[in-house]
């Protein structure tokens, strides 16, 4: 693992080991919601990808980049979910084995899915110190590679590939935007689509309520993310000093957006394109729908993150009749 | 309009016109459902079709078949919904006017999409009888071409090419199995698959509470569809002669379903997939679940009919907490 920033080659060359073992997901394009939004949006679909989110592209990248004596005692991690998973998934495809830690407040469906892929799971409480402190606790334990979910030169290289992918299939884009929490996709969207033509501009998308990248970037220095309250759970984390550095000198914006306005982009996704994606998937969707002056006539590459989703806890739904 | 029953040879004329207007929908896999299920899957996506359903191949086939002389007062039908909106969207196409009786029960999404369209509604109580006087007085007042959901030979050409671009892609199917109300997307189906290959079994799919299909093909005669409750509401018509004619004939069997089924279909493919079915779509997915003996082991194409759900409705969602 290197702590330097990567390039748009290293992203190329980390395609070479994703392509092998991840989908090449979709673009979804929808005249309604091109309409309604006077805009148009290329849905890179994410949610189509192994795991249900673009996490395993980072995620396999980083497990088959370590060599075998980096990956003979398995690989470790932290996460909220979707990282996790994929961890687990390309660890089994590797055949070594997965500790993962996680926040007990994770979806239900994110917990099964990690265990079903074979991780062994420890449970911690829901802040990005007691994370920290029991990944320590498990990686010493265990000997295995710690593989971090976003501040890893070969996970950014990894998340990456989507916008290799998008800009193969369209390269005439005007903007690319991408939801940010840790800032791992954030930054490989920023280190393809810069490489590749430093004139399109790429925004994140932060829930107001999850804002440290936001004001990590105006005040110029890396703010921790204290217990945010947002439907949006994969974006929970704060930026790390690699993403930070990437999307403090590369990023043209950090957008924020409304509780209303995720849950309002959701259904506009779900009902005009039929298509499943998670809350922090709607992020970008509602900083296009509150933030229109920066999109109206546009070609926008939009990165949909993932779709896993608690069919239980949706903002919509079951009628009080 | 011919009363003869179609062949292969008509499905293959009519998508000369229907790929003109239609989407080319995908097909989609999935490796979790496919081990859940024991089975092999191919879904035809109808929910990514014009209007989201699968309807407006057989309403864009039956409006542009019209003669210019056919065609100078516009259209007209009775539909719960997808029907009227496929039909409202050809008609605008080809810009003649369009006059559409519904039933008042029907989903706000469906009323408002058919709207959207520009079409004129006429609201009727939910049974099939009233559907059909209010429809013959609509008629009469505009002068308009009457275009059966159903009961329509160029209606049940057009909902044959969902099969002929599923075969097309994949042609060495054992099974293919569609959900059945009116029987026009199931006629169709049987019409390309068995003149296509006459060794692929074709199933029909059907609520157990909305069986009328599977009495009727029994007892040899149509059974009237009387205020069935269903959450499959694009299921709640009931053969005519057209359509019995052809699946009496050509169909290897009804299966029937279980509402509880119904919902756990859904859900499987929301969450496991990540698109978004509607309630009579998950119908053919519970006939796998609920009848494995046909299913295990075999390649099965599964026209999914449509994606028009309304999110204030679901069956799950919003917590009691």
């Amino acid at each position: 693992m290197s702590t330097q920033t990567p390039s748009i080659e290293n992203v190329v060359k980390a395609y070479e080991i994703v392509k092998r073992y991840a989908n090449r997901t979709p673009i979804h394009q929808s005249h309604s919601v091109n309409s309604i939004l006077s805009t148009n949006l290329f849905l890179k679909c994410e949610n189509f990808q192994k795991v249900g989110a673009f996490k395993f592209r980072g995620a396999s990248n980083a497990v088959f980049s370590l060599s075998d004596e980096e990956a003979k005692f398995g690989v470790t991690t932290h996460s909220s979910g979707n990282h996790a998973a994929a961890l687990a998934l390309a660890a089994s495809m590797r055949g070594i084995p997965s500790f993962i830690v996680m926040p007990e407040n994770a979806p239900s469906i994110k917990k099964k899915a990690v265990e079903g892929y074979g991780a062994k799971i420890t449970f911690c409480k829901p802040t990005q110190k007691e994370r920290e402190d029991t990944q320590a606790r498990v990686q010493k334990d265990t000997g295995a590679a710690f593989i971090h979910p976003y501040n890893n030169f070969n996970v950014i290289c990894g998340q990456g590939t989507a916008s290799l992918e998008l800009l193969e299939e369209f390269p005439n884009l005007d903007i690319v935007i991408a939801p940010v929490g840790g800032g791992g996709l954030l930054s490989g969207t920023l280190t393809y689509v810069k490489g590749f033509n430093p004139n399109i501009k790429v925004y994140g998308a932060e829930p107001i309520n999850a804002d440290d990248a936001f004001r990590s970037l105006r005040d110029k220095t890396i703010y921790p993310s204290v217990s945010p309250k947002t439907i949006a759970d994969g974006l929970l984390t704060s930026l790390c000093e690699l993403t930070y550095e990437i999307i403090s000198t590369k990023c043209d914006g950090i957008l924020t957006v409304s509780e209303s306005g995720i849950v309002d982009a959701m259904r506009l996704v779900w009902e005009r394109m039929k298509i499943i994606i998670e809350p922090s998937s709607a992020v970008p969707i509602a900083a296009i729908m509150e933030h229109p002056q920066y999109f109206t006539g546009k070609r926008v590459g939009v990165i949909i993150s993932g779709g896993n989703v608690d069919l239980d806890g949706l903002p919509f739904g079951k009628s009080n009749s």
